[in-house]
């Protein structure tokens, strides 16, 4: 277990602080917003309303203590700067930042930023590769060759079985699960016929997936 | 090659508008901001600064000729629920949203949304899981207990046999795929023994891959 301190509790960080406090953590969220900090109070270990561009109100809050910052403030840039610059001075092993774009990276870096990233560019450049796709829910590139992707069954499949279809021969790729409405099955058996509405998570090569996309 | 309309370019509409544009598709972005018009003039087909509330200017637009409608506004939540409700209405197919929480999420559905997406929400749970376990590469929810993680191979698991781990049976997981340097073999034999550097591909319930995570 380790002890995290996320600053700045927007949707993307109190998406973070919520979700490393429900895997076990200890998470210090501190946000100026009074109603945010209300609102996440109990799906966190301690919620602090102050202004994170105070040093002494950190160093009160014991920021020394904690093994990872996560600053995720897009919008007020100095207040995102400040922020990594104080809890890095204070001793901080790593510290995670959101930044707007490659100029604002820079100078987070520079002042001892450990990672900075892009949540909607990044977010944005996933979705887009999906729409192109649009049968296509979640993709993970495993390589540049071989994918895991989340796929719409195809109409043409519906009624048959997956041992019918042989996919594994005629499309070189593995079915290793099927989710339907709420439920999913990670051990699909062979003769179980595919329904409307089935999603496919199948991994295989790139070019192989994308002729199930275009045929299907 | 498709019709895109993008309304909204924040963070995370500019970006799938690019990355649209930089697939080969024609991009019409649309905000009511004039320098974020400026902005992205030159990396989409047309750009136009309009209020997306006004169903005559969408109209005259041409929008009824889109494919895909993208609505990313996130935190405008009356503009995100006009513009979806015109674009529908205008007989756009497929319409992608923005939300920012699952209330919006739930309206947008109700009057025609296509797929409603939360991308800082999303990109949080995958920021969270990297942190938790800098040995988990990649993550796909596939709901809100199963997911598919790619995992560097735990140091007490290497030179041992998938098999002999019997990581369904003490884990609950299956392996998928196992990668090494360049090669992947998307059909792991259970007594091929894990080499150091071998990075698993393994699907499984979320508090499962946790105790992998953990214990790795
Ligand atoms: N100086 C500060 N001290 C404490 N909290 C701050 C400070 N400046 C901004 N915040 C908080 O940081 C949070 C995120 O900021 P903001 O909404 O500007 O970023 P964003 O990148 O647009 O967020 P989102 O993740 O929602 O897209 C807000 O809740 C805001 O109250
Ligand atoms: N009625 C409207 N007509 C046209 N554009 C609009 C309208 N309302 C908002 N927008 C534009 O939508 C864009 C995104 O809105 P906003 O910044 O509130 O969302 P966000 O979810 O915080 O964005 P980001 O993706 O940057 O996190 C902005 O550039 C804004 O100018
Ligand atoms: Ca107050
Ligand atoms: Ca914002
Ligand atoms: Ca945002
Ligand atoms: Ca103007």
């Amino acid at each position: 277990m380790k002890n995290y301190v996320v600053i700045g509790c927007g949707r993307f960080g109190s998406s973070i602080a919520k979700t490393l406090h429900s895997l076990g953590h200890e998470v210090l969220a501190i946000d100026q917003n009074e109603e945010i900090i209300q609102n996440i109070a109990d799906q966190v270990t301690h919620a602090v309303e102050a202004d994170c561009t105070d040093e002494n109100v950190l160093k009160s809050l014991g920021i020394r203590n904690f093994d990872v910052a996560v600053v995720s403030i897009g919008s007020d840039v100095q207040s995102s700067i400040m922020a990594t610059l104080i809890v890095k001075d204070l001793g901080v092993p790593y510290v995670l930042c959101k930044a707007q774009n490659e100029l604002q990276a820079k100078v987070l870096y520079k002042i001892g930023a450990d990672r900075v990233v892009f949540p909607e560019r990044d977010m944005g450049i996933r979705v887009a590769h999906n729409l192109v796709s649009q049968n296509v829910l979640e993709y993970i590139e495993l390589d540049p060759h071989y994918s895991i992707v989340e796929i719409v069954t195809p109409a043409k499949w519906i009624g048959k079985s997956i041992g019918e279809l042989d996919l594994r021969a005629n499309y070189g790729v593995n079915v290793m699960a099927v989710k339907h409405g709420m439920e999913i099955n990670i051990s699909p058996l062979a003769d179980d016929a595919l329904k409307p509405g089935d999603i496919l998570v199948v991994i295989g090569k790139n070019e192989q997936i994308n002729k199930i996309e275009e045929r299907g």
